[in-house]
């Protein structure tokens, strides 16, 4: 194992009608607070009339600001960053899920940035400062409810980026299940695909004697894997929808990979897909993930036996590896197309025109951190371009 | 899956050599420290001059306590409390296992509370301040590191009883664990029934829908057990003792118990056996535990069933559930012994004279929250007997 340094401060307020207690809470800390939130569905739900009626109820002044878009763009920040600091806001509220909690988080520490937003992404200097956030969370995928990081799309030159600090923990989350009924098919897949890509990151890894993290990974795994079969079904199965939206916290608060190597690179080649193509986070995963473990597993045959046996269910038997590996590939690609998730790149509406520039950006050295892409197998241009091309 | 609210705030360091960074860590935020321990173990080791020279090049001024014994006693919280005024202590930083730590934080919390800080464990009512605290580890057991509660003994009163409030989490906990090499067979036996004991306390329950952490409570506990076979065996397997520390630490961090009503009956009993006996806490459990699950498993077949499948390995088979379970509950008594623990309340030099008293003790009405005792099976007087008897 690995020396680790491991932090989660966030507040966490599960289960039913949490969300109605959140003037309650910020009263302590916040006198005006921003309400960050995307497109309509926060407003036809109810959910944002009754969380300003509460903050209303606790005489906290605040402020909207809507618009948030899939893979947030840094022109809403920029926005956001202004009207916070006209109207002296001391307080951010994201209601939505990854993207507004994420564009939350760039505001929040672009407020006291005195340059642009922008080269906090581009620099990766740590930050001394952030205004303080809460969310409500109305989708499980992202994990960006407890995490420290934030991912922005730079529009203009088609690049996302990612950012973290201590600074960006929100303070309190709140995470009703029953705010996730009302998710479309398509929006419940994709989250599933994000949060289960959050915790192969981290399980995927040559570091040995990892037991205890090993079997919580792989205890998550499962438990998403089966709730995620009866919400897809049932999008009214609250108790299903709890374990989706517990163990979508858990995944990328940090624990799940303590003490050992991470990975990351499908992390890295879904990002190049999402600013070329502007596709879902979570489907660009689904296609790349099983293209990676095909190109890597040899690196670590042990590593993904265990995959199969310990998730996948496979019977472990006496057979060649390759075969047992291959058959847990399979199941997972099985259970991505249960999700009604694309298994190829075609499937996304890409071809294989842009695949060497984004093989490119992908391991480019701008930022030191993401070349080589990859723990368990560092991988250069040339390794991205044939995942991409297996991924085709 | 039930509602809850998680915090766990403490900033976790794990690994080799990390209580050297102990000065510079606190640094910020302390002025003048009270290192607090217990007997010779941390002079004889070393810790205790690494510690403090870590303060003195961070010039940091600081004051030492030592004199803590296991089931930590009130004299000592006292004089503690007077010594951290009249030097004006603004952070207690305490080198140990459970006993060190629980005595630091009912110092901690004495220091600004009025009257005597006895009376804070009799009323229960919630407390408003308490100086912070960091930790050093040097037993993996109790899980004090990360939780918010603290036990202290009153001799004279022959009382045992436990405190919680958020502002007793530590702020920063070192885990070294090759501080945990010169540990004594018998502590570390304790330790891992202590924090089994801790998964156990939150993992056997009636809410239905927990797969999550089902799942983590059945990791961690497989966890524990293969790799206390390894530590008893040979106290300096690194590894072996990474696993154990991450273990205890996540066992009592609330996390495992989430969304779950939760038991503790057997450290309700236990508690009663160490104020009257002063055994160790972990034997006590390894004694306690076999006997209450015997007494209360006809109250839900299925969850001790899935105890025996996933944790212990026992076949499922098609069976009658009681011989499943008994196997069970037999091989958890194997992995005791294997430990050196006792199996029964004689091998404590406890006979039957006090186990009425005892039981009367352990649902006692003073405090609201300890009757009738624990949540799979409420127990009552007779039934904690009952239970002591079978242990006999």
């Amino acid at each position: 194992m690995l020396n680790f340094d491991f932090q989660s401060p966030t507040r966490i307020l599960f289960g039913k009608d949490e969300e109605s207690r959140v003037g309650e809470l910020l009263k302590p800390h916040a006198k005006k607070v921003l309400v960050h939130y995307g497109g309509g569905s926060v407003k036809r739900s109810g959910l944002l009339d009754r969380v300003c009626a509460s903050l209303i109820q606790s005489q906290i002044a605040y402020i909207e600001l809507g618009g948030v878009v899939p893979n947030p763009r840094l022109s809403l920040v920029r926005e956001g960053i202004e009207l916070c600091r006209d109207e002296n806001v001391d307080y951010i509220l994201a209601l939505g899920g990854g993207s507004v909690i994420d564009s939350a988080k760039s505001i929040a520490m672009g407020v006291f940035f005195e340059g642009d937003v922008w080269e906090i992404f581009e620099a990766y200097n740590p930050i001394q400062k952030a205004l303080p956030i809460a969310t409500v969370l109305t989708i499980p995928a992202a994990g960006s409810e407890t995490s420290a990081i934030t991912v922005l799309s730079n529009e203009d030159k088609q690049l996302k980026l990612s950012f973290g600090s201590p600074h960006l923990h929100p303070r309190l989350s709140i995470i009703n299940p029953e705010l996730f009924f009302s998710l479309p098919k398509n929006q419940i897949a994709n989250g599933i695909a994000d949060m289960m890509s959050h915790v192969f990151e981290r399980y995927f890894t040559n570091t040995v004697h990892t037991d205890l993290t090993d079997g919580l990974c792989e205890s998550l795994l499962k438990t998403v894997m089966t709730n995620a079969r009866l919400v897809i079904d049932d999008p009214y199965d609250y108790e299903a929808w709890c374990e989706i939206g517990f163990s979508a916290m858990l995944a990328h608060n940090g624990l799940l990979g303590m003490g050992r190597q991470q990975d990351w690179a499908c992390h890295g080649m879904e990002h190049e897909l999402s600013a070329l193509y502007d596709v879902a986070h979570g489907a660009g995963l689904a296609v790349l993930t099983p293209a990676w473990m095909r190109y890597v597993y040899h690196e670590n045959i042990p590593m993904f036996m265990q995959f199969a046996v310990n998730v996948m269910g496979v019977d472990s038997g006496f057979r060649h590896p390759n075969a047992l590996i291959e058959q847990a590939i399979g199941r997972l690609q099985e259970f991505y197309k249960r999700m009604g998730l694309p298994l190829t790149l075609r499937e996304l509406d890409i071809n294989d025109s842009q695949l060497e520039l984004m093989a490119e950006k992908a391991t480019r050295a701008s930022r030191s951190k993401r070349k080589p892409l990859g723990g368990l197998k560092p991988l250069d241009t040339q390794d991205v371009l044939a995942i991409y091309r297996l991924a085709l």
